[in-house]
């Protein structure tokens, strides 16, 4: 039996730093049980009510994201390493609601990032298990929210870029970035289509010893490609860089780009706007999740809903005529 | 007072070609009147249990976008002239639910498509103005069965590419082309991104006089970058082509790529795998909007919404907290 504290002693204590508090509470945002789910909501609105009246300082939201074997850990690894090394306070978040089957666990496996894990600067979350990525995305985003609170002003959410879950991290940061491999053949099967005109920058990662040249080639390439690309709106042209976790390089040339873009999108309002319509968004997509709860939780649904578009997808039922027959 | 027809006279007329009830019965889809929308979905009901026992030849349905001044219409109206006179049976329809504002009024004008408006071969049906996108697509879809049903055995679906109407076409068609134009500047202006991933071939228009050699640059850069996208995942890989509406260059080299697309995608099954999840969709759509309007027609809802969303916009309320006061 845990012993519960108060909604006011975990917001100070999140609000002051401390992450054994910080920790308990996200254990509650990801609790299923009722009592848990409303604590969590009081913390939450308690640690809000303050950060309103005093903002702590602003904090910079980064989705990362690419295929398995871009090297996406060993990237965040040093990345990671660099900004704590700036002086700030970095914590990694996951959205992977796929981890159960694609085997390509994101942080789960702590192991993968053994020196960040180590750093009193970073705080390193992995995802919640067995939920839909709805229910992932929003503890995510409640998540950051708390860490924002506890003063850590660098969020990277991770996720892995070929499912549905890139385009909910994309609308939760202010900063959009894919990691790619040199080359545009095997390494790109699985992305989704649609991802690399969501980016605000391409990074072509593992830009070390024989793979140099390749890499280089690839981002004038892809440089190229993007040019071609609608204008993003904002003024802004995702750039291509190349990197390397291994030896570092380009870690800082990616860091001041990612800092330009903060620097355009705050001066024009951009960065406020976007969060705003992310916020606003986050509502409708919860109000929604909620509302069809209601409808599915109600008895015998499932299984009408299961005939119902066994014949939808053959073709042989209408779907208006379905929805008027589930319910009419 | 109009003279009502059984829903067995609609469909006898429809399956016998007839366009004046098929022209009515489209009329009746439209219609928000309770009486009306029955009608109309006994005479679907009633066609479909009809071509379900004796299939139509096979449709072919294309999705066609591209930004204002690209130059749609002509385009359409040379590639559907190109159609009949191969003995097709054309129907061009719109997805258009912006036309109210953006002043591009797609087919609602139609005497930009003089010459194919008096083909007896095709037929030409503005989209129905002031509903929402939702409503716009569903009623797109339901007269698109009926115009097959009619004996069009292709369809031509015309959207602008500034919007979400776009990607709401792509979820309808077996084909998605893009306009483009040549150049990268000022004519991408207002395009969605995300777009460009969503299509099966770009065809750069008005390559014809002193634009020849433009359009002929523009073909090999967006074809490179083509080449730099996440594979499709059917084997297909989107072609960019040149044509001319005025000179009718390129038209039939972009019909024989279009068919090229149908026979792949028709051999190895992902042209009907592609229509059954269009149909899931369709339907899972269609209930998510019925069950949102009764949730909207709730009393004081949507007074309540605006003053809820205007502080979830300003962060003075989380999202979580805010659907448990709407819903609670």
């Amino acid at each position: 039996m845990r012993n519960r504290l108060t909604p006011d002693q975990y917001a100070n204590g999140i609000l002051a730093g401390d992450r054994f508090l910080l920790s308990r509470a996200i254990t509650l945002i990801e609790s299923r049980r009722p009592d848990d789910q409303q604590l969590a909501q009081q913390v939450l609105t308690a640690v809000l009510t303050q950060t309103n009246n005093s903002p702590a300082k602003p904090s910079l939201r980064i989705g990362i994201t690419g295929v398995p074997g871009v090297g996406k850990s060993t990237f965040i690894e040093t990345l990671g390493k660099y900004l704590t090394s700036q002086g700030h306070q970095l914590a990694v978040l996951a959205v992977d609601p796929t981890s159960q089957r694609s085997g390509g666990s994101l942080l789960g496996d702590k192991t993968r990032m053994e020196t960040l894990s180590l750093d009193p600067k970073a705080y390193i979350r992995p995802s919640p298990a067995g939920e839909s990525l709805g229910g992932v995305a929003h503890r995510t985003r409640e998540t950051m929210l708390l860490c924002e609170a506890a003063g850590f002003d660098i969020v990277l959410i991770e996720t892995v870029g070929v499912g549905q879950s890139e385009t909910v991290v994309h609308g939760m940061v202010d900063f959009f970035l894919l990691l790619m491999l040199a080359g545009a053949g095997d390494e790109l099967q699985g992305m989704k289509r649609g991802i690399m005109e969501l980016a605000d920058m391409l990074a072509i990662t593992k830009a070390d010893g024989v793979n140099t040249a390749a890499a280089q080639r690839a981002q004038v390439d892809y440089q190229n490609a993007l040019h071609l690309f609608p204008p993003t709106g904002t003024g802004w042209f995702p750039p291509v860089l190349t990197c390397s976790a291994l030896t570092g390089t380009g870690i800082d040339d990616l860091w001041r780009a990612i800092l330009d873009h903060q620097r355009l999108t705050t001066a024009s309002g951009h960065h406020k706007q976007r969060r705003q319509e992310q916020q606003l968004a986050w509502f409708r997509a919860l109000l929604q999740q909620t509302l069809d709860h209601r409808f599915y939780a109600q008895s015998g649904i499932r299984e009408r809903l299961t005939t119902i578009e066994a014949q939808v997808r053959a073709g042989t039922l209408l779907p208006g005529s379905a929805v008027r027959e589930l319910l009419g």
